[in-house]
């Protein structure tokens, strides 16, 4: 019980490196960039208080311990911005290679057990296969858009962003796993593309 | 379906409003000090880690729900922290009254049944009674411990706290919750108060 709680300790404390990765996301009141650990918090949140939007299938305390544990990969690989086309363009295969080895590393920390769970874990999330993990995938695309809406445009305006942008690198996967939610969601932010598209 | 949603997006919008209360505790880098978002995203994770920890009767997925939102009526009172004096020592009665009308507030933006579920599970978390509330306070009491000894000395240096001190206010009380942590955790940061002692 020893050695594993020393693990577990070992295990904790790597992950509080989290808190010092930043993505291109800035907070609600734009006063600096959203880190990934507050992130992943508010995406737990997220997916506590919209359960009752989840699909058929979706086990959310399942859902929950996913997004805990979704971007720990970053203490190693950094954040790729889904705007700044560095993830979809070019080198997909070898940032998803370069996250694969940072799970090993992370979760090969704790028990051999425990760490092999919470990695399947992970790995299911990133299929983005069952039900569950589309949930998950859906609360981590749709959070940055309403923060994004909220700060007068974050990132959009970084990267230039145009609605049907929008739509296709963010809004198509958000419907498959969060329909209800992404319809609300476009008709809130979209007068905000139209307002900048008047003004361009 | 349509209310409800608007009023869980202003609920989640005003949550982020946590990423901007700072707490006593240092990150373990000594960069800044922790933000109680991303404290409440450690304590949640601690949760999942630690559950093999846990006494009987804890309900994991719900400490972890419990953490979630612990510290969402910090957005209102601020975070009050627990070397101060100010929380044990004077107006301990005031500041409850303020976190009650907070989460009174708070919760009040969702919908009602939501809302009154979830400030349900705060008010367990506060009375810490329950196994699972024993369980999830210990975890908010054990995390600041291990962070300040992995940053050099963090709040017990800026509070001048003492080892008996640290035993007397936080100890006894993980104790109850987590023994086998607390034993641990001890052994762990007993050598830098004596250190510091030797030095003083």
């Amino acid at each position: 019980m020893t050695d594993r709680l020393s693990a577990q300790f070992d295990f904790l404390l790597e992950a509080e490196k989290l808190k010092s990765v930043y993505r291109a996301t800035p907070l609600a009141d734009n006063s600096r960039r959203e880190n990934s650990a507050e992130h992943s918090w508010s995406l737990a949140l997220y997916a506590l208080i919209l359960a009752e939007q989840a699909q058929p299938g979706v086990d959310v305390n399942r859902a929950i311990r996913m997004l805990l544990l979704h971007d720990l990969v970053e203490i190693d690989v950094g954040d790729v911005p889904i705007h700044s086309g560095n993830g979809a363009a070019h080198d997909a295969p070898a940032i998803q290679a370069a996250e694969a080895a940072a799970a090993a590393r992370l979760f090969g920390l704790l028990p051999a057990d425990q760490g092999a769970g919470l990695r399947a874990l992970w790995e299911e999330f990133e299929a983005n296969e069952t039900p569950t993990a589309r949930y998950a995938k859906s609360l981590d695309r749709v959070q940055p858009v309403l923060l994004n809406h909220a700060g007068g445009g974050g990132s959009w305006i970084e990267y230039d962003v145009t609605l049907p942008q929008l739509d296709d690198r963010i809004g198509t996967k958000i419907a498959r796993g969060l329909p209800s939610v992404w319809e609300r969601v476009r008709a809130i932010v979209a007068p905000w593309f139209a307002h900048r598209g008047g003004n361009a």
